[in-house]
C-alpha cells in the first residue's frame, strides 16, 4: 500500500470535535487506499501551558525535564486520535516516540531526528493496521531518555516519517490554508501561494513564517519529500493549499515570493571584546552552548585590539546569552567591557529564487524602508534572502511597504 | 544509604506551589541521610479530565489507548517535581514507568506490577543523586505498551518501591491526616487512628475507604512494608498520621475499627439464567473478560432447571456488564430472561479484627439498620467485615448509626 503522511497542528486536535473533524480527513485518504501515518501536536494552548509550569518552576531549567514534562500534550492527542479512528471502525493505534523508536540525538529540546526504523508500524500495517497514529516533538535519546525536537517540531516528525517510510506525500493539516506572501494578520493583502520552492519555503520557515518548522522544509528539501500545507476547517480538493516543491515545478514567479518577519529579536552588543584570531568562534561556541540560538551577526572594524561584536537571538534567550557571556569570562575564554541588549529590534526580511537573476531587489527594499522612515539596524543577506533588523515599532509598516513595492498582492 | 518511600497524591501536587511544599518535605528527609524515591501522581483534577475525555471518545474505548492517554499527567508532575528539587539543589531526575522499568501484566487500565528492576535508579543512586522522582500509576507491558495500574494505583507504585528497594517505610502524603474511623464528611465525630492492622486496612480500603488503593495495601502486607498515612498539608512529627503495620504491633482496639462505604454501587439481576453445572463461572469470566469488577454474589434457588444471578459492582460498570451478557448470550455461553440493573444502591461495612474473637457483630449491626427503617438487599461476611447493600438514600443515615452504634468515636 502506498504510504501518506498527514500531520495536525494543535489548532487542528484542540478539541474533541476537532480531533473528529480531522480523523474523518483521515478516513477518506483511508478509502483511498493509503496507509496513512497520522502526527499530532499537542491540543493547542496545552504545550504552552507545560512550559510555563517549567519556566515557572526552574527559570534555568533542565532541559531533560522539560522534555518529559512537555512532551505529554502529544501523548493525549494520539491516543485520542486512534480512539475516535477506531470508533470509526478504522483499524488504528498509537505510538509514542520512544515506541516507534523516533531516535533522536541527546541535545535536549532541539534534539535532532537520527532515525526512524520503520519496522514496527510496516508489521502492524502489515497485520491490517491502517492508521499509525504518532505523537509528534518528541523522541527518545541513546540514553533512553524522552527528547523533543524544538517548537513546531511536529512538523519535523512529519516529513522525517515520509522520508523514512517512503511516503507519497507529507500533508501538513493547520489552521491556514496556505502559505501567504506575507501574514495576513500584518497585510490583509497577503496572498495564498500554490507552489513556493523548498528554498524560498526554507528561508520564510527560518524567517519567523511560523507555518512550517524550519528543519521540516530542509528534510523535505533533502529527501524531496512532496510537502503539502492546507487547513483542516476547509473542505479539501486535492490541490487545497501550497505544495511545496523543487523550484523546476513553479512555472512563472515574482522576483520575491514573500516577506517575512519576527517581531521578538533582541540585539546584543558585546562591547569592547579583546580582539584576537578566534575570538569570534570563542564567543559563539559559548552562546551556542549556552543554548542560544544566535541568528545575525555583525563585528566592528577593531581598533587597538578592541572590537564591538554584535548579534541577534531571540529576545527571550538574551538572559542565557548574558549568563553564557559571564561564563566564558569567568572562564578567561574571552574578555570584555559590557554587553548591551536592545530588546526592542524586529527582523523584516524578502525573499525570492528570483533574485538570483534579478538585481537591485537590495537597494529597492532599502529604498522603500528609508521612504518610509525606518532606519537599518543590521542587515544580512544570502542568494534569495535579504534581511534587515529594525525598531519593532516600523515592523508593520515595513512589511506593507514591502509587501506593496514588490507587488506581491498581484500574480505573477 | 536507607532509602525512603515517599508519595504525594493529586491534590499534594495540584498547584506549583503544592508541589514545592511537597519538595521541601522530601528536601527534609534527604537532609536525614535518605536516599528518597518519590512517587507522584497527576495534578488533581488532570486524570479525571483525560478519563472523561477518553469516555466522551469512545464509550467502549481500547484500554491501550485509554492507558497512552490518562498516564500523561503523571509525566507532568513528575518532571516538575524533579525540577523543584533541582532548584533546591537536591540532585534530582524524573523516570517515566517505562524507564524504570515498571514492568507489569497487559491486563490495560487495571495491570498489575510484576517487577521493578532496581538497577537503573540504584546506579544513579550511587552516583550522587538523591531522588528518583517515579511517575505512578503507569507501567510497561510486555510488549512494550504503556500499561496503568487502575485508580489510585500510585499507592501501589508506591509500595511496590518501597518493597523493591527494602525501603524503611513508605510515607503516603495525601490530603487528610491519616486513616479514620470512617469518613469525616459523612460523620463528623469519625476519629483518626494512631495504628491500624494490614487486614482491617485492606478490608477498609477494598470496601470504599479511598485513602488507600487495595492492592497497595495486599503488598504492603505481603512484603511488610511499614506504610504511613499523613498529611502533606500539616507540619510532620515523626509519628504523625496513621501507620499501617502488623497486628501484633497494636495493643488494644475495638472491636470494630471503622465503618466503610462506598456509595457508587449497582446490584444487577440475571433473571431466569438456565442453570447448569459451571453457568456461574461462565458468567462471571465473562464479566471479568468485560472488564467488570464484581463484588458482592448472591444466586437464588434454583427451580425448574432456572434461577437468577445477583452481584454487584461499580455503578459505571452497568454498561459493561450488559455488553459482556448480549455477547455470552450470542454466543451461546448462557441463555436468559432479562438483565435487570438497580443503579441506586451503596454499600457499608463494618470492619474489624476483633470480630475474630467477638460474636454478635453482624446481629447488632443488622438491628440497628432495622431499627433505622434500613432494608438490606445483599450481605457479604468474611472474616472481620460485614458488607451490606442498601438503597443509596440511605447510606449517610446508615454509615452514622453503625459509627454510633460502635462507639468509633471513644478511644477503646
Amino acid at each position: 500500500m502506498p504510504v501518506l503522511v498527514m500531520k495536525f497542528g494543535g489548532t487542528s486536535v484542540a478539541t474533541l470535535d476537532r480531533i473528529r473533524r480531522a480523523a474523518k480527513r483521515v478516513g477518506v485518504e483511508v478509502a483511498k487506499g493509503y496507509d496513512v501515518i497520522v502526527i499530532v501536536s499537542a491540543m493547542s494552548g496545552k504545550t504552552n501551558e507545560l512550559v510555563g509550569w517549567v519556566g515557572e518552576t526552574s527559570p534555568m531549567y533542565d532541559a531533560r525535564e522539560y522534555d518529559a514534562v512537555v512532551s505529554s500534550g502529544e501523548n493525549v492527542t494520539a491516543g485520542l486520535m486512534a480512539l475516535t479512528l477506531q470508533e470509526m471502525n478504522v483499524p488504528a493505534r498509537s505510538w509514542q516516540g520512544w515506541q516507534v523508536p523516533v531516535k533522536t540525538t541527546d541535545a535536549h529540546a532541539n534534539a535532532r531526528i537520527e532515525e526512524i526504523p520503520p519496522e514496527n508500524i510496516t508489521a502492524k500495517f502489515a497485520e491490517g493496521m491502517k492508521v499509525a497514529v504518532v505523537a509528534g516533538f518528541q523522541g527518545v535519546s541513546p540514553e533512553g531518555r524522552i527528547t523533543t525536537l524544538g517548537r513546531g517540531g511536529s512538523d519535523t516528525t512529519a516529513v522525517a516519517f515520509a522520508a523514512a517510510f517512503g511516503a507519497e506525500r507529507c500533508d501538513i493539516y493547520t489552521d491556514v490554508d496556505g502559505v501567504y506572501t506575507t501574514d495576513p494578520r500584518v497585510e490583509s493583502k497577503a496572498r495564498k501561494l500554490d507552489k513556493i520552492s523548498f528554498e524560498e519555503m526554507l528561508e520564510l520557515a527560518s524567517l519567523g513564517a511560523k507555518v512550517l518548522q524550519t528543519r521540516s522544509v530542509e528534510l523535505a528539501m533533502r529527501y524531496k519529500v512532496k510537502l503539502r500545507v492546507l487547513s483542516s476547517f476547509e473542505e479539501q480538493s486535492d490541490d487545497a493549499g501550497t505544495l511545496v516543491c523543487d523550484e523546476e515545478e513553479i512555472m512563472e514567479s515574482n522576483v520575491v515570493a514573500g516577506v517575512a518577519f519576527s517581531r521578538d529579536e533582541a540585539k546584543m552588543t558585546l562591547v569592547s571584546v579583546a580582539d584576537r584570531p578566534g575570538i569570534a568562534a570563542s564567543i559563539f561556541t559559548a552562546l551556542s552552548e549556552g543554548g542560544v540560538n544566535v541568528d545575525m551577526i555583525v563585528q566592528n572594524i577593531a581598533e587597538e585590539g578592541r572590537t564591538d561584536m554584535t548579534w541577534s537571538c531571540p529576545v527571550d534567550q538574551v538572559k542565557r546569552a548574558d549568563a553564557a557571556m559571564q561564563k566564558a569570562a569567568q572562564d578567561g575564554v574571552i574578555n570584555y567591557d559590557e554587553l548591551i541588549a536592545d530588546e526592542a529590534v524586529a527582523k523584516v526580511s524578502v525573499v525570492g529564487i528570483g533574485m538570483r537573476s534579478h538585481t537591485g531587489v537590495a537597494a529597492k527594499m532599502f529604498k522603500v524602508l528609508s521612504d518610509e522612515g525606518v532606519n537599518i539596524k543590521v542587515i544580512t543577506t544570502s542568494e534569495i534572502k535579504i534581511s534587515v533588523l529594525i525598531d519593532r515599532k516600523y515592523m508593520e509598516l515595513a512589511v506593507q511597504a514591502l509587501h506593496d513595492a514588490f507587488g506581491l498582492d498581484k500574480v505573477a
